[in-house]
């Protein structure tokens, strides 16, 4: 299931792939050209969240993928808030209980250029308590091509980390944490921006970590901790901004303990993500496993592709 | 200790104040022309955030009193975050426990404008946990200049909610909660910007607040929730930001417990927030007292123009 490069990926001439691969997230577009079970080429444009009407999510994919275009309708599959209300068309939600993907429910986008042959997979919804996901069922469904027994917790940090409960290829249920806008909102927003650094603390981090698996009743006044550390200078820009991220990622687990406390864990997202959650779980005596977010989107993309057939 | 207003404020003629008060927060200036024990004249102007170097500031309040001042010196005095590392001039601190003015720490602020004899309070810090804060003391002082036998906790909700307990005249500690700033960015810059509405809904606000006394330690989980409810149309927009206040506050209440389980609490802030925070403290059974911030500020520096003597 999982794909392979093509041997050197192709630039100019003309291209011949089967179908193409779109993962676009709120902040991201990454589109592959599949051909032959390889990846033929790959681009990268503008997120859902930075795009208005219809006619622009048509014109910033034709700018992207314009170039591996014929003159026959192209099949593509996009995951990901491309679907969601604020996206192009919204595609629906399956409901847990169930596996992450299904083709019946995928909506056909009614673009105006007749090449775009394009469907959208749906997300994920849970009732009680009420929640939602996008994209990260895809990143899952990765997972389980990969590891179809997978009987576990898979982890998906990001804007708003997933913690998603697996078994016997489904989702049984899921929990959000906004820990990563939050994490963004703070650093970048807030009065602790005054204090935070570019640089790396290990220390701090795994401080911050015991520190918000301890304190998460008192998240609120922590946080002010690291302004008033820093105005006394007991705390230094980096440590500031390691401390932060350890503090709320300590945080998100003592508010999720319940999904990951004895269980097989899987973490799925960007290396520098995966290794900060790793890190904090390995503190907590667990030991996760690390897959590439984008990677497994396409996997996903891909088995959806195989289940749906060669329309 | 308490000032009236004049009978008329006076807008026009020539106005004698003896001197001029200045509440010089993050986001507003409020200035009062004192004369007789009288508010003779109130105006308004840009907070200390919005504010560059010196000459920023001096021009900013130039703009504000200039009509009140005379050939001669004008006495002024100031508090709030005009003294802090981005105001005009550092203020320095009061190490806790202390009582919340002293006069010897002022310091003056060296403007052009030879009629500006301007001096700004200290504001007060705590080593262990490291806090500070500044404003809040001299509307502590306000308060303390109204009720001199106050044995309690005073709580000032805000963008940085301040907690502190007063013994004898003095500041014994305190403690500072991020929720303003924090419910802020989330209403207005995080994916729950989406499903915010103006209106308010008290039942939704206690809801929240019981909610987040609970989960205080799954705010990270519980806060998109409000999001998931949304999409699924069980939650309208003015419930979810009335949940979102009671939530927050909810959870600073436990994150403060300590601090006002069994004490005498005083609120002092806008009557939007004191009526929020007084409504969340009564539902755990803690009848707080409301008192006007504005007015307590003013109190406040009253009380150190008193004790400074006629300069």
């Amino acid at each position: 299931m999982s794909l392979d490069r093509a041997g050197s990926l192709n630039g100019g001439g003309a291209l011949r792939p089967d179908w193409i691969a779109l993962d676009w997230g709120s902040s991201n577009l990454r589109a592959y050209a599949i051909g032959d079970g390889q990846i033929l080429a790959e681009a990268s444009g503008p997120g859902a969240a930075e795009l208005g009407d219809a006619a622009a999510f048509e014109a910033a994919l034709l700018a992207v993928v314009g170039p591996w275009l014929g003159d026959a309708p192209m099949p593509m599959l996009a995951c990901g808030m491309v679907g969601s209300r604020q996206g192009w068309v919204e595609a629906p939600y399956l409901s847990v209980p169930a596996a992450p993907l299904d083709n019946a429910a995928m909506v056909p986008v009614p673009a105006r250029d007749p090449r775009i042959a394009l469907q959208i997979l749906p997300g994920m919804r849970q009732d009680r308590p009420a929640d939602v996901m996008r994209g990260e069922e895809t990143q899952i469904a990765g997972l389980l091509a990969l590891r179809p027994d997978f009987d576990g917790v898979v982890c998906l940090p990001g804007t708003h980390s997933k913690w998603a409960r697996i078994s016997a290829g489904e989702v049984v249920g899921f929990q959000t944490a906004m820990t990563g806008e939050l994490f963004h909102l703070l650093s970048t927003a807030s009065v602790l921006r005054h204090g935070m650094g570019d640089g790396w603390d290990q220390t701090a981090f795994d401080d911050g970590v015991a520190e918000g698996r301890r304190d998460a009743d008192r998240l609120l006044t922590r946080l002010f901790t690291l302004r008033a550390e820093g105005l006394m200078d007991q705390l230094s820009a980096d440590a500031a901004s390691a401390r932060l991220s350890g503090l709320l990622i300590g945080a998100e687990l003592t508010a999720t303990r319940g999904w990951w406390l004895g269980q097989d864990v899987a973490l799925i997202g960007t290396d520098t993500l995966t290794q900060r959650y790793a890190a904090a779980l390995a503190q907590q005596g667990i030991e996760a496993q690390q897959y590439d977010g984008g990677n497994m989107a396409l996997a996903g993309l891909a088995r959806a592709r195989t289940q749906k057939g060669g329309t």
